[in-house]
Protein backbone atom coordinates (compact mmCIF):
# COMPACT_ATOMS: atom_id res chain seq x y z
CA UNK A 1 0.00 0.00 0.00
CA UNK A 2 0.80 3.89 -0.36
CA UNK A 3 2.66 5.71 2.15
CA UNK A 4 1.88 9.28 2.50
CA UNK A 5 4.58 10.84 5.06
CA UNK A 6 2.18 13.79 6.27
CA UNK A 7 2.07 16.75 9.07
CA UNK A 8 -1.71 16.93 10.24
CA UNK A 9 -2.79 20.97 8.52
CA UNK A 10 -0.10 21.18 5.87
CA UNK A 11 -1.74 22.51 2.57
CA UNK A 12 1.52 20.37 0.68
CA UNK A 13 0.50 16.75 2.62
CA UNK A 14 -3.56 17.34 1.74
CA UNK A 15 -2.84 17.95 -2.12
CA UNK A 16 -1.55 14.30 -1.96
CA UNK A 17 -4.37 12.42 -0.09
CA UNK A 18 -7.11 14.61 -1.78
CA UNK A 19 -5.92 13.32 -4.66
CA UNK A 20 -5.82 10.32 -3.55
CA UNK A 21 -9.33 10.25 -2.20
CA UNK A 22 -10.39 11.16 -5.49
CA UNK A 23 -8.96 8.36 -7.28
CA UNK A 24 -10.27 6.12 -4.61
CA UNK A 25 -6.32 4.48 -4.34
CA UNK A 26 -6.18 3.53 -0.53
CA UNK A 27 -2.98 4.84 1.80
CA UNK A 28 -2.00 4.82 4.71
CA UNK A 29 -1.15 7.99 6.14
CA UNK A 30 1.97 8.78 8.36
CA UNK A 31 2.07 11.37 10.62
CA UNK A 32 5.47 13.84 10.90
CA UNK A 33 5.46 16.57 13.33
CA UNK A 34 7.29 19.19 11.77
CA UNK A 35 7.09 21.28 14.34
CA UNK A 36 9.18 18.85 16.81
CA UNK A 37 11.50 18.11 13.78
CA UNK A 38 10.38 14.83 13.28
CA UNK A 39 11.37 15.44 9.33
CA UNK A 40 14.79 16.43 10.49
CA UNK A 41 16.02 12.44 11.64
CA UNK A 42 18.48 10.47 10.14
CA UNK A 43 16.23 8.13 9.47
CA UNK A 44 13.41 10.48 7.87
CA UNK A 45 16.35 12.03 5.80
CA UNK A 46 16.68 8.47 3.88
CA UNK A 47 13.60 8.70 2.62
CA UNK A 48 13.32 12.43 1.81
CA UNK A 49 17.05 14.04 1.80
CA UNK A 50 15.25 17.49 1.73
CA UNK A 51 13.63 16.40 5.25
CA UNK A 52 9.49 17.40 4.29
CA UNK A 53 6.79 16.34 4.16
CA UNK A 54 4.66 15.13 2.00
CA UNK A 55 7.38 12.52 0.91
CA UNK A 56 5.62 9.18 -0.84
CA UNK A 57 6.76 5.98 -0.33
CA UNK A 58 5.69 3.35 -3.13
CA UNK A 59 4.59 -0.50 -2.52
CA UNK A 60 8.56 -1.16 -3.96
CA UNK A 61 10.10 0.95 -0.92
CA UNK A 62 10.58 3.83 -3.93
CA UNK A 63 10.45 7.21 -1.83
CA UNK A 64 9.23 10.27 -3.89
CA UNK A 65 9.08 14.54 -2.72
CA UNK A 66 7.90 17.35 -3.33
CA UNK A 67 3.91 17.28 -3.58
CA UNK A 68 3.96 18.58 -7.48
CA UNK A 69 5.89 15.45 -8.35
CA UNK A 70 3.87 13.17 -5.90
CA UNK A 71 0.12 14.21 -7.52
CA UNK A 72 1.81 14.54 -10.75
CA UNK A 73 3.09 10.36 -10.92
CA UNK A 74 -0.69 9.60 -9.10
CA UNK A 75 -2.47 11.24 -11.31
CA UNK A 76 -0.86 9.74 -14.90
CA UNK A 77 -3.82 7.98 -16.52
CA UNK A 78 -6.44 9.26 -15.19
CA UNK A 79 -8.94 11.67 -15.24
CA UNK A 80 -7.18 14.39 -12.89
CA UNK A 81 -4.32 14.52 -15.38
CA UNK A 82 -4.66 17.11 -18.58
CA UNK A 83 -4.47 15.09 -21.76
CA UNK A 84 -2.58 17.42 -24.26
CA UNK A 85 1.07 18.56 -24.33
CA UNK A 86 0.04 22.13 -23.72
CA UNK A 87 -2.48 21.70 -21.46
CA UNK A 88 0.19 19.51 -19.22
CA UNK A 89 2.38 22.46 -20.08
CA UNK A 90 -0.26 25.02 -18.23
CA UNK A 91 -0.91 22.85 -15.67
CA UNK A 92 2.60 22.35 -14.58
CA UNK A 93 2.47 26.57 -15.13
CA UNK A 94 0.20 26.81 -12.43
CA UNK A 95 1.88 24.28 -10.13
CA UNK A 96 5.24 25.80 -10.42
CA UNK A 97 3.42 29.38 -9.96
CA UNK A 98 2.23 27.73 -6.75
CA UNK A 99 5.35 26.83 -5.23
CA UNK A 100 7.29 29.76 -6.11
CA UNK A 101 4.88 32.83 -6.45
CA UNK A 102 1.99 31.92 -3.93
CA UNK A 103 2.48 29.47 -1.18
CA UNK A 104 6.17 30.67 0.48
CA UNK A 105 3.55 33.62 1.01
CA UNK A 106 0.24 32.42 1.75
CA UNK A 107 1.62 29.11 3.09
CA UNK A 108 4.05 30.87 4.99
CA UNK A 109 2.06 33.93 6.84
CA UNK A 110 -0.13 31.06 7.47
CA UNK A 111 2.11 29.15 9.20
CA UNK A 112 3.22 31.72 11.43
CA UNK A 113 0.21 32.46 12.49
CA UNK A 114 -1.87 29.56 12.95
CA UNK A 115 0.67 27.32 13.80
CA UNK A 116 3.40 29.68 15.75
CA UNK A 117 2.99 30.90 19.40
CA UNK A 118 5.13 33.73 18.08
CA UNK A 119 6.96 35.59 15.39
CA UNK A 120 10.45 36.40 15.83
CA UNK A 121 11.38 39.84 15.19
CA UNK A 122 12.34 38.83 11.78
CA UNK A 123 9.34 37.01 10.51
CA UNK A 124 7.88 40.68 12.00
CA UNK A 125 9.84 42.73 9.84
CA UNK A 126 9.08 40.18 6.59
CA UNK A 127 5.16 40.15 7.44
CA UNK A 128 4.70 43.09 5.11
CA UNK A 129 6.38 41.87 2.38
CA UNK A 130 5.02 38.62 2.73
CA UNK A 131 1.22 39.73 2.69
CA UNK A 132 1.41 42.05 -0.34
CA UNK A 133 3.25 39.07 -2.59
CA UNK A 134 0.46 36.76 -1.14
CA UNK A 135 -2.18 39.19 -2.37
CA UNK A 136 -0.23 39.54 -5.61
CA UNK A 137 -0.83 35.61 -6.34
CA UNK A 138 -4.39 36.11 -5.14
CA UNK A 139 -4.21 38.75 -7.98
CA UNK A 140 -3.36 36.67 -10.67
CA UNK A 141 -5.95 33.80 -10.01
CA UNK A 142 -8.93 35.84 -9.50
CA UNK A 143 -8.01 37.34 -13.16
CA UNK A 144 -7.35 34.25 -14.75
CA UNK A 145 -10.61 32.90 -13.37
CA UNK A 146 -12.55 35.53 -14.33
CA UNK A 147 -13.41 33.57 -17.85
CA UNK A 148 -12.81 29.89 -16.52
CA UNK A 149 -14.80 27.40 -14.71
CA UNK A 150 -10.94 25.61 -13.64
CA UNK A 151 -7.59 26.63 -14.00
CA UNK A 152 -6.82 24.14 -17.40
CA UNK A 153 -8.84 23.19 -20.06
CA UNK A 154 -12.27 24.49 -17.81
CA UNK A 155 -12.05 21.09 -16.04
CA UNK A 156 -10.78 19.93 -12.72
CA UNK A 157 -7.75 18.57 -12.30
CA UNK A 158 -4.09 19.14 -10.93
CA UNK A 159 -3.81 22.78 -11.06
CA UNK A 160 -6.88 23.09 -8.86
CA UNK A 161 -5.73 20.92 -6.47
CA UNK A 162 -2.27 22.28 -6.12
CA UNK A 163 -4.14 25.82 -5.65
CA UNK A 164 -6.55 25.17 -3.80
CA UNK A 165 -4.78 23.86 -1.02
CA UNK A 166 -3.43 26.95 0.71
CA UNK A 167 -6.30 29.47 -1.13
CA UNK A 168 -9.08 27.95 0.64
CA UNK A 169 -7.30 28.22 4.30
CA UNK A 170 -5.58 31.33 3.04
CA UNK A 171 -7.32 33.60 5.93
CA UNK A 172 -5.75 31.52 8.92
CA UNK A 173 -2.80 33.50 6.94
CA UNK A 174 -4.78 37.04 7.66
CA UNK A 175 -5.74 37.11 4.14
CA UNK A 176 -9.11 38.42 2.81
CA UNK A 177 -11.07 36.79 0.28
CA UNK A 178 -14.10 38.87 0.03
CA UNK A 179 -13.11 41.30 -2.59
CA UNK A 180 -11.78 37.97 -4.91
CA UNK A 181 -15.51 37.00 -5.73
CA UNK A 182 -14.16 34.61 -8.81
CA UNK A 183 -11.78 33.25 -6.51
CA UNK A 184 -14.67 32.66 -3.95
CA UNK A 185 -16.68 31.06 -6.28
CA UNK A 186 -13.85 28.70 -7.94
CA UNK A 187 -13.09 27.43 -4.55
CA UNK A 188 -16.84 26.67 -4.10
CA UNK A 189 -16.81 24.67 -7.34
CA UNK A 190 -13.31 22.40 -6.42
CA UNK A 191 -15.00 22.15 -2.81
CA UNK A 192 -18.15 20.53 -4.70
CA UNK A 193 -16.33 17.79 -6.74
CA UNK A 194 -17.15 14.32 -6.01
CA UNK A 195 -14.62 12.86 -3.56
CA UNK A 196 -13.61 16.03 -1.89
CA UNK A 197 -12.32 15.70 1.58
CA UNK A 198 -11.68 18.55 3.74
CA UNK A 199 -7.94 19.73 4.82
CA UNK A 200 -9.13 18.78 8.71
CA UNK A 201 -10.31 15.65 7.84
CA UNK A 202 -9.80 13.27 10.57
CA UNK A 203 -7.83 9.75 10.15
CA UNK B 1 9.02 31.21 -34.90
CA UNK B 2 9.16 30.60 -31.15
CA UNK B 3 9.58 33.51 -28.75
CA UNK B 4 11.28 33.79 -25.40
CA UNK B 5 11.11 36.47 -23.28
CA UNK B 6 14.21 36.93 -21.13
CA UNK B 7 16.30 39.02 -18.87
CA UNK B 8 20.22 38.81 -19.46
CA UNK B 9 21.89 36.76 -17.07
CA UNK B 10 19.15 34.90 -15.45
CA UNK B 11 19.06 31.46 -14.58
CA UNK B 12 15.29 30.98 -15.14
CA UNK B 13 16.04 32.25 -18.59
CA UNK B 14 18.79 30.37 -19.49
CA UNK B 15 17.21 26.70 -18.57
CA UNK B 16 15.04 27.77 -21.30
CA UNK B 17 17.46 28.51 -24.36
CA UNK B 18 19.77 26.18 -22.98
CA UNK B 19 17.69 23.59 -23.81
CA UNK B 20 16.34 25.25 -26.92
CA UNK B 21 20.15 25.33 -27.98
CA UNK B 22 20.72 21.46 -27.51
CA UNK B 23 17.63 20.63 -29.38
CA UNK B 24 18.83 22.65 -32.35
CA UNK B 25 15.10 24.70 -32.06
CA UNK B 26 15.02 27.99 -33.38
CA UNK B 27 13.72 30.91 -31.15
CA UNK B 28 13.85 34.44 -31.24
CA UNK B 29 15.41 36.05 -27.50
CA UNK B 30 13.63 38.97 -26.55
CA UNK B 31 15.13 40.90 -23.69
CA UNK B 32 12.65 42.68 -20.47
CA UNK B 33 14.36 44.53 -18.15
CA UNK B 34 13.12 42.84 -14.67
CA UNK B 35 15.41 46.30 -12.87
CA UNK B 36 13.38 48.57 -15.57
CA UNK B 37 10.17 46.98 -14.43
CA UNK B 38 9.74 45.94 -18.10
CA UNK B 39 7.77 42.85 -17.04
CA UNK B 40 5.37 44.65 -15.07
CA UNK B 41 3.93 46.77 -18.00
CA UNK B 42 0.26 46.35 -18.77
CA UNK B 43 2.07 45.27 -22.31
CA UNK B 44 3.57 42.36 -20.49
CA UNK B 45 1.01 41.20 -18.30
CA UNK B 46 -1.16 40.51 -20.79
CA UNK B 47 1.62 37.80 -21.86
CA UNK B 48 2.21 36.64 -18.55
CA UNK B 49 -0.53 37.44 -15.15
CA UNK B 50 2.62 37.22 -12.76
CA UNK B 51 4.99 39.49 -14.88
CA UNK B 52 8.16 37.55 -14.74
CA UNK B 53 10.69 36.29 -17.40
CA UNK B 54 11.18 33.57 -19.14
CA UNK B 55 8.01 33.76 -20.67
CA UNK B 56 7.61 31.53 -24.42
CA UNK B 57 5.67 32.62 -27.32
CA UNK B 58 4.39 29.70 -29.29
CA UNK B 59 3.93 30.55 -33.28
CA UNK B 60 0.51 30.84 -32.60
CA UNK B 61 0.51 33.19 -30.41
CA UNK B 62 -0.43 31.65 -26.76
CA UNK B 63 2.14 31.90 -23.68
CA UNK B 64 3.67 30.07 -21.31
CA UNK B 65 5.33 31.11 -18.41
CA UNK B 66 7.48 29.21 -15.70
CA UNK B 67 10.62 28.03 -17.11
CA UNK B 68 9.33 24.28 -15.31
CA UNK B 69 6.32 24.45 -17.63
CA UNK B 70 8.42 25.87 -20.51
CA UNK B 71 11.10 23.47 -20.81
CA UNK B 72 8.66 20.63 -20.01
CA UNK B 73 6.53 21.98 -23.04
CA UNK B 74 10.22 21.66 -25.10
CA UNK B 75 11.45 18.50 -24.29
CA UNK B 76 8.33 16.54 -24.27
CA UNK B 77 9.41 13.54 -26.43
CA UNK B 78 12.82 14.76 -26.85
CA UNK B 79 15.84 12.69 -25.67
CA UNK B 80 15.75 15.56 -22.36
CA UNK B 81 12.78 14.35 -21.40
CA UNK B 82 12.45 11.47 -19.17
CA UNK B 83 10.88 8.19 -20.33
CA UNK B 84 9.02 6.30 -17.86
CA UNK B 85 6.02 7.84 -15.54
CA UNK B 86 8.50 7.33 -12.21
CA UNK B 87 11.91 8.75 -14.00
CA UNK B 88 9.20 11.98 -14.81
CA UNK B 89 8.26 11.96 -11.55
CA UNK B 90 11.80 12.27 -10.08
CA UNK B 91 12.15 14.60 -12.99
CA UNK B 92 9.27 16.74 -11.49
CA UNK B 93 10.57 16.45 -7.77
CA UNK B 94 13.89 17.84 -8.64
CA UNK B 95 12.67 20.60 -10.98
CA UNK B 96 10.18 21.59 -7.86
CA UNK B 97 12.79 21.05 -5.49
CA UNK B 98 15.18 23.53 -7.88
CA UNK B 99 12.28 26.39 -7.54
CA UNK B 100 11.14 25.79 -3.46
CA UNK B 101 14.64 24.97 -1.75
CA UNK B 102 17.34 26.56 -4.23
CA UNK B 103 15.94 29.15 -6.48
CA UNK B 104 14.63 31.51 -3.49
CA UNK B 105 18.20 31.45 -1.75
CA UNK B 106 20.96 30.72 -4.54
CA UNK B 107 19.53 32.73 -7.31
CA UNK B 108 18.41 34.84 -4.66
CA UNK B 109 22.02 36.01 -2.90
CA UNK B 110 23.23 35.93 -6.15
CA UNK B 111 20.95 38.63 -7.76
CA UNK B 112 21.15 40.84 -4.31
CA UNK B 113 25.00 40.84 -4.26
CA UNK B 114 25.44 40.89 -8.01
CA UNK B 115 22.67 42.65 -10.11
CA UNK B 116 21.75 45.11 -7.29
CA UNK B 117 23.84 48.27 -5.78
CA UNK B 118 23.61 47.72 -2.37
CA UNK B 119 21.05 45.92 -0.09
CA UNK B 120 18.48 47.16 1.60
CA UNK B 121 18.44 46.59 5.84
CA UNK B 122 15.99 43.66 5.52
CA UNK B 123 17.88 42.42 2.76
CA UNK B 124 20.90 42.57 4.93
CA UNK B 125 19.05 40.98 8.17
CA UNK B 126 17.41 38.01 5.36
CA UNK B 127 20.93 37.57 4.22
CA UNK B 128 22.33 35.14 6.71
CA UNK B 129 19.18 32.57 6.53
CA UNK B 130 19.23 32.73 2.23
CA UNK B 131 23.11 31.79 2.71
CA UNK B 132 22.43 28.75 5.17
CA UNK B 133 19.42 27.53 3.33
CA UNK B 134 21.45 28.20 0.04
CA UNK B 135 24.48 25.72 1.56
CA UNK B 136 21.52 22.86 2.65
CA UNK B 137 20.16 22.73 -0.85
CA UNK B 138 23.68 22.22 -2.01
CA UNK B 139 24.03 19.93 1.00
CA UNK B 140 21.07 17.77 -0.74
CA UNK B 141 22.64 17.94 -4.24
CA UNK B 142 26.08 16.92 -3.33
CA UNK B 143 24.61 13.50 -1.61
CA UNK B 144 22.45 12.93 -4.29
CA UNK B 145 25.10 12.87 -6.65
CA UNK B 146 27.71 11.02 -4.48
CA UNK B 147 26.67 7.39 -6.28
CA UNK B 148 25.13 9.44 -9.53
CA UNK B 149 26.41 11.34 -13.01
CA UNK B 150 23.17 12.56 -13.10
CA UNK B 151 20.13 13.56 -11.29
CA UNK B 152 17.58 10.77 -12.82
CA UNK B 153 18.40 7.70 -14.46
CA UNK B 154 22.03 8.29 -15.16
CA UNK B 155 21.31 10.86 -18.16
CA UNK B 156 21.50 14.43 -18.72
CA UNK B 157 17.95 15.68 -19.11
CA UNK B 158 15.54 18.13 -17.68
CA UNK B 159 16.53 17.58 -14.08
CA UNK B 160 20.34 18.59 -14.82
CA UNK B 161 19.65 21.73 -17.05
CA UNK B 162 17.02 22.83 -14.18
CA UNK B 163 19.50 22.88 -11.69
CA UNK B 164 22.28 23.71 -13.50
CA UNK B 165 21.40 27.24 -13.98
CA UNK B 166 21.66 28.68 -10.94
CA UNK B 167 24.34 26.19 -9.30
CA UNK B 168 27.14 26.98 -11.85
CA UNK B 169 27.10 30.49 -10.67
CA UNK B 170 26.36 30.18 -7.46
CA UNK B 171 29.92 31.75 -6.89
CA UNK B 172 28.31 34.91 -7.82
CA UNK B 173 25.99 34.94 -4.83
CA UNK B 174 28.68 34.51 -2.42
CA UNK B 175 28.25 30.19 -2.25
CA UNK B 176 31.57 28.51 -2.19
CA UNK B 177 31.45 25.09 -3.88
CA UNK B 178 35.13 24.08 -2.79
CA UNK B 179 33.74 21.71 -0.19
CA UNK B 180 31.15 20.18 -2.97
CA UNK B 181 33.63 17.51 -5.16
CA UNK B 182 30.53 16.01 -6.27
CA UNK B 183 28.68 18.90 -7.22
CA UNK B 184 31.68 20.25 -9.47
CA UNK B 185 32.39 17.11 -11.46
CA UNK B 186 28.33 17.10 -12.25
CA UNK B 187 28.65 20.83 -13.31
CA UNK B 188 31.51 19.66 -15.37
CA UNK B 189 29.43 17.07 -17.27
CA UNK B 190 26.68 18.75 -17.63
CA UNK B 191 29.01 21.34 -19.36
CA UNK B 192 30.62 18.81 -21.62
CA UNK B 193 27.59 18.31 -23.06
CA UNK B 194 26.69 18.51 -26.88
CA UNK B 195 25.62 21.70 -28.15
CA UNK B 196 26.58 23.66 -24.61
CA UNK B 197 25.63 27.42 -24.45
CA UNK B 198 26.93 29.49 -21.58
CA UNK B 199 25.25 32.14 -19.89
CA UNK B 200 26.76 34.85 -20.70
CA UNK B 201 26.37 34.13 -24.58
CA UNK B 202 26.18 37.04 -26.74
CA UNK B 203 22.45 36.93 -28.42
Amino acid sequence: MLKVYDFTGSGNGYKVWLLLSQLGVPFERIERDILKGETRTQEFLKKNPNGRIPTLELADGTFLFESGAIVWYLAEGTEFAPKDRLARAQTLQWMFFEQYSHEPYIAVARFWKHFLDRLTPQQEANLPDIMKKGYAALDVMEKHLATRQFFVDDRYGLADIALYAYTHVADEGGFDLSDYPNLTAWLARVKAQPGHVAIDHKF
